[in-house]
């Protein structure tokens, strides 16, 4: 098993998550040692939900999961890179693609694209 | 100025740097307030130095400093994607162009290319 600094950040390390074709990043998560094994052992990108507490494989719910093609760390291996397959095209609890949807022009934020998807419908809520 | 949540992670936020040409992850660093602000106004890649505590222009020891050419932040505000222009090719302390140039492989490491510059030289530690 390959050692994460998990120390450094209090038992949580970020995750950044990139579209293994397109290289766009679709997300940033965090994984403690748990998430970390589960997703090398499953190929199912698994992430700490800071908010629930609790262990998460991304699309659990929305059945959009992540299937991990490439795992990256960095120089300190404090920080995960995985480049994943996302199922069911989009990555964003909103139904965008990208979390990273909003982009900065002159002070203000545009929004780039359109939902692929009603979260509403989605996750019921 | 847009407000980004610095609370949920104690002030810091993590900023994703990809390359605004190739796409490729070059590093991820942290930014408080300040740091948000300075990279705004310069529009150089700012960030906080967790170890040296202190507000970090990137670039401003080895000459390698980011030009930013395009902002992104994320569905809630926690986390900022800057696309830049990388000076000296090399984002890495340790010369490589991509901090994320370790690459998992069957339980081990791999290194993926060759560092860019030598960092002793650059660093005259």
């Amino acid at each position: 098993m390959i050692k994460l600094n998990f120390e450094k950040t209090n038992g949580l390390i970020p995750a950044i998550v990139q579209d293994y074709k397109t290289s766009d990043v679709l997300m940033l998560a965090y994984m403690n040692q748990d998430a970390w094994e589960a997703t090398l052992s499953s190929g199912n990108a698994t992430y700490y939900s800071r908010s629930r507490q609790n262990l998460w494989v991304k699309g659990e719910t929305s059945g959009n999961l992540q299937r991990v093609k490439e795992i990256r760390i960095d120089c300190d291996h404090d920080t995960v890179l995985l480049k994943v397959k996302q199922i069911g095209e989009a990555a964003c609890h909103t139904g965008h693609r990208s979390c990273f949807h909003k982009k900065i022009d002159n002070g203000s934020i545009t929004v780039v694209g359109k939902p692929l998807f009603d979260p509403k419908e989605v996750y019921k809520k």
